[in-house]
């Protein structure tokens, strides 16, 4: 029952403005759990650890630029094993589920859930749900051990496969009572989440001793609170390969232009990014930031412009850039191979092609490039393989501790807990008026589009 | 005039029925040109060699599977310095210039004619003809030096610039009159080697001192004769990644179908060999091959098939395959969209998932890779740094020589000369009769779609 | 003089033991210093950011792990651009100096203050010291302008060459003033800013109008206070591949170990985070842990038992892990071939190596792999590329803004302007009594070493 | 018996000096041996190949440069699916060894084996000898199956493991007698396949139907006849990333020498290869041709020169370089680091630093790269995957027809049958007195060292 609180956001406030946005916990639906001591205190490697045990008032600090009087602000519950933990391990049924598109690091968190449920606590039942939340009601699981997922960080994609939707909360929830499991990772982006938080809301009103936990994951960086997700490194590095690519191209030939199609359906950072990394590019348009094609100050212009200065450009385009420009051009169409054109990549290359020969001022050769697969597909880097890995234990660490409801996040560098609200009410987006967006149009030199001309089709105040 | 022999074709023939298909040389059209000694001989890292130079009488045989007593056959000139040259090298003027589509070692070719001429032979005087043909007429030239080139085998793409067609032999040659150049290395495939070829005759016709070279580049090894052609390698190379990504993608959903296009307009080799090298990929498909889609023994077919099977699978297809299925299908048809399925990978991608959504008999999720401009625009690796710098130290030795009307080329794994005609009567095709495509059918285990039902659509009989 | 406050700390006070950190400013030692309006408030680029100045209240808290009424601590002055600057664009000139071993990012710093001075600023004069400090006094300079250092950044090493040592204050002041130059940007570890705090005292004690801003360079990540340093992603990236070539290498003999040491003098950070990354790595040895080699719980023991277990083993040494045992078994020999077993994997090598042939229980194959230069001359990743970048803008911003005696650094995900004297007091180290250690020991499942029996030779209590 | 032949070298002569020399056949020594027809006649894959078995009478031809009246010379019997074999495939128990070092595409070749003898001729049972040549009698054995084998060629190293020596013929062939295997395919170098051979004979001796199979394997490409061997390209590819680094590292600092070690105990191809790759190469230093330190015309002088030139060097030493050198040095010393100094890598970086140390005009820092390791152990590229399966699948059809004593190899680009004795007889070397060298010799500009001073130490005239 909602009186249960379910919905209740638990919150405890502190002196100078101290706010801290807590986590839900088994015990604050279930009464007398029992405890038992945390078996890491006899773990070989940890017992050289002073302290190894976070301390129950630790929280990490949402906002860290503050002025000499400012609020304290909100905080959130720091990760980390703690001095008792509120499963047996054997009684410790567990299940991990991936959902979604591929981001590198998918397996590694696969691995780490499995590896530190094992070494560090002992828990030998692991099963892996099979291709995304629809795995749970219609699919055989598979048993996951420290052998069978020792190599698998060294593989792209998600061994237990993946999918989108198939969500049926209910069903879900029937499953993992039917199932006896008792600790349920979540691996998914922004919908997945807020999946989980149902599945979560759901568990806790039927009252059953299952902690659910969440690791966010999108290649896309966008969701909010964290530092950034997991695989987003290892896309921006693997980004530059398209764009040298693209810049060989595009000076390969007179009035060249490589164009780059990037990841991101609602936001920029991944075209960011890889855009101030590289140096090549003459043009990033993302999601955030609206633009229009004709007419003074429009993006026609600007090619025309840098072609003349430099005699080649490269641009790089998130995929959810221009979709209000994409929507209006062709909505009225309906030949089949127009789906193709709400690829935003596809269609803008024709457009520009069309406009430049169109006009017969310039002979353009624009070389297209679509790295997406190429990109999700690839391993984790280094970085993300240890980011991966920490997500991973601190959300191992947290079930363990009874807590649920709740994502692994990195904030400020440090590992916390974050309540499922958090991360899924709002998206994170590449903020247009803010210092990090002006370096990148100071490293492009590119226009900011803000102004158009009046009645200019396409454009969106957003 | 032709009196002169401009489309003669030089045979020298011998006992056994030993063949010499000879290219042309200045003395053949020129009388009483005076010779130099090879400037070789007197080079601190050559004088080690012994028999440094080039016996005259070295052929090389380009049938080399024969039985004991089976006739000698066709026999090239062996490529390298000879003991005379033709060109005192104060004397000479070279230009370089690039055409065609981009291709992995471009950069080398032009270095190494640049430094073999300079190093070798103490020529000074080099010249880049800027983006293709069109710059011998319409464009500033820039000089190359050693320096200036030193490190461009580093780059992918050619720092001459590129570009397609723009050939008039007339102007051409009036150009190379006017800038008195005298050797003239052409760097480019098929048509860019008729176009090379226009321009001997031409000169000859002219009486003109000036060496025509060749150096066969195609990026889909497509040129005959020639062990393979410059790139081809790396290209082979890189595809991996693109099917390692539609590998991991296919595999990482339920009946998942990873679908990577392929360079290879009329010649299915970079798809045949990458299938080989990758062991990852279900089902190639070439130009040399025809197949269909519907019915028995169709694609459509073997598709279910194999995801019934593996629950995945990974598809590479060459730019040029099905293109009789592609032209049937979408000329009635003048959408603006719809040139995008000109792009056979767009347009098998749309099929397939048009064909399994009306079936609904099985959902699939297939991913679409196009890496061609990924591949096509990274540097050389080794081997291709190593064979393009080899194949450029031939045209130099030729030129030098005097000969002229030649390309550069390995056969049998040594370097020739072999005339114009000899690489542009015939493309290079994979054979599908041939022991190879046996090996590639057998990795991947595809049906040969040799037996189409009567009357299937898109069926060629080629 | 000293009475000018040139060893004072500048610390700010305020309430709830809020503590600032504070940095020195041209105008602590010279009065009525003229102030210009920051060039970007016209700068296109900049011009839509939303209070693009950085508050002059703005300051980065340094624990961020804290409790509802901890006392807020240490803070740091935020870094960025502010309102108004202290130096008039056409007035600058820069200079830039690299000192000590090369790191990935090296060349992105130095491009990135010339592109800052140049695109931010409209400073002009920028000039490179040639190979280190000793350049100052001795060399000739290079004039670096936006088009020479445009691409740099995609090549290792850097452009100015670096060297150690040669550090004599009082001859770089006076070549300082000789040269007119007025900002300083000094990139190098922790001895070079040492060196860079003495320059700025000088110059101070002088009472010159001269900005000396630090970027902390160490590959080893021994820099307290900032989050990690520039070139170590890059470089515990690269380290994978030695990892994994020693595992092969291990992996396919009998009782194959696979040795691999990696940078880290007196910290073992790279050594800790390759071996987190990797999961091949069964034993990481780094200068924090103290550890020995014969008796019970000794590496010798170790490696028997884990070869019996599994047939191979990799292990990863920092190098300047052991030295203490190294010092003690070579330090009575002095035969020249000795001096090359000052490297511990040389050492460590040849060690095991005897051991177990002494031991004629079990033959071993050891394969030793020393990655340093292959890891240290690589270009920076995508990942130090934007930080690499960031860094250099931080200090172009503070530098302008008259900020001085400063290196610029990430503090918790902000960038921040440090005093010299925090981050040469100490080195950064593993704390092998906190977590990350223990993860480590967890992953490898290797002994601590803690308790050496007694009279054990080599081992120290540190 | 002995007598019928064990050790006679089959030729078969023919007109115009055409020699075959032919391998031996398991008929040569058992009578009456039934034929079976060849199962790829049915196989759906190579049904469509037109005349797909080789014919008896195919030979290819080890002299391919050739005058028009030049004997037709030596020829190899051309290796391919014969239309008789002389194995029924239920019959066939295999088993395949591989010894010495590592080099890349050895798990490609244990793959194909595995595959082509299941695939294309339907033999199930396949075994793998453990760990080199001694797993035959001290070892279990491991059952292979294309699946167990199926994406071991993306992997470095080999999945039997390897050991050097450790031969018993007359134990090795009791084994495989017990064992009742009939086909043997041995993987290794010079050293193996005499064991190989020496295996052959004994069986033969027997009167055996064994059929014995060797695919040579060397990094070094060492071994004569044959156009290259596998991994040799992969292993010049990855040596770049070492050069790389060392020329980074040289261009960084002063007097800058980058010194990298390359595999080649005897012969110096990687070094030359990888230099000619490179072009950033100083100095190549290799087995085959001998130099000297000290004096007019020396090494120590060529670094000297070259330092002051350009400011720094890059040095390739190829493993077996000056070995006459070290020799010289070293003996008379015992001190345990001195071993180290066998390294000539290391042995010539100590010398170099001595020499400029002591002469004090120049101040020189040298790093040392030794990436063997690093090499040997990473998978084959793409085209060493297509060069190993293919031979792997001649050795595999020549076993089947009953073929046996011969190794795999290419020769002009075309699969043949290669007698041992031809491999082993001697090994193939750079010969310093041909263009390739000279080609290297003009890329570095690097003297001949072929004059040293009258009484020069350490020179050996070869």
């Amino acid at each position: 029952m909602a009186s249960n609180g379910v919905d209740e956001i638990k919150l405890v406030e502190g002196p100078a403005g101290y706010v801290l946005e807590d986590v839900p916990h088994l015990s604050d639906y279930i009464l007398d759990l029992p405890t038992y001591p945390n078996p890491l205190q006899s773990n070989a490697a940890y017992s050289v650890v002073r302290q190894y045990f976070v301390d129950e008032d630790d929280t990490v600090q949402e906002k860290i630029v503050v002025h000499k009087d400012s609020p304290r602000g909100t905080h959130f519950r720091r990760a980390g094993p703690r001095q008792k933990v509120y499963f047996k391990p054997s009684d410790v049924r567990a299940c991990i589920v991936t959902c979604g598109g591929l981001c590198p690091g998918l397996n590694t968190v696969i691995r780490e859930i499995v590896c530190g449920l094992h070494f560090m606590y002992g828990v030998t039942e692991v099963i892996g749900v099979d291709c995304g939340f629809c795995g749970f009601y219609s699919k055989n699981t598979v048993a996951l051990t420290p052998k069978t997922v020792s190599d698998i960080h060294k593989r792209g994609g998600t061994i237990l496969g993946t999918s989108r939707g198939g969500h049926d909360t209910s069903k879900i929830v029937d499953n993992i009572q039917d199932r006896e499991i008792n600790q349920v990772y979540i691996i998914g982006g922004d919908g997945t989440q807020k999946g989980a938080s149902a599945i979560y809301k759901e568990i806790r009103r039927r009252g059953l001793k299952v902690a659910v936990a969440g690791i966010p994951k999108t290649i896309d960086n966008d969701i909010p609170v964290i530092d950034k997700s997991f695989g987003f490194d290892t896309a921006v590095e693997e980004a530059q390969r398209a764009i040298n690519a693209a810049h060989v191209e595009a000076t390969s030939v007179e009035n060249g232009i490589g164009m780059v199609k990037l990841m991101g359906r609602y936001s920029g950072f991944i075209a960011m990014y890889a855009t101030l990394a590289s140096r090549d590019v003459d043009c990033c348009l993302i999601p955030e930031s609206p633009f229009y094609l004709e007419g003074k100050g429009g993006l026609y212009e600007f090619i025309a412009k840098r072609l003349r200065e430099n005699g080649h450009m490269v641009i790089v385009i998130a995929e959810g850039a221009g979709q209000d420009l994409v929507a209006e051009s062709i909505d009225q169409q309906d030949a089949s191979g127009n789906k193709l054109l709400k690829d935003v990549g596809l269609w803008m290359s024709l457009k520009i092609k069309e406009h430049f020969a169109k006009q017969s001022v310039m002979d353009i050769t624009l070389k297209y490039i679509d790295p997406t697969y190429m990109i999700r597909a690839i391993p984790a880097n280094a970085s993300d393989n240890v980011y991966s890995t920490l997500l991973a234990q601190s959300a191992v660490h947290g079930a363990m501790a009874g807590y649920t409801g709740f994502v692994s996040g990195l904030v400020n560098g440090r590992h916390t807990y974050i309540p499922f609200n958090r991360i899924t009410e709002r998206q994170n987006k590449v903020v247009i008026t803010d210092r990090m967006w002006a370096r990148m149009l100071s490293s492009t030199n590119q226009p900011s589009f803000m102004n158009p001309p009046k009645g200019t089709k396409g454009f969106t105040d957003q």
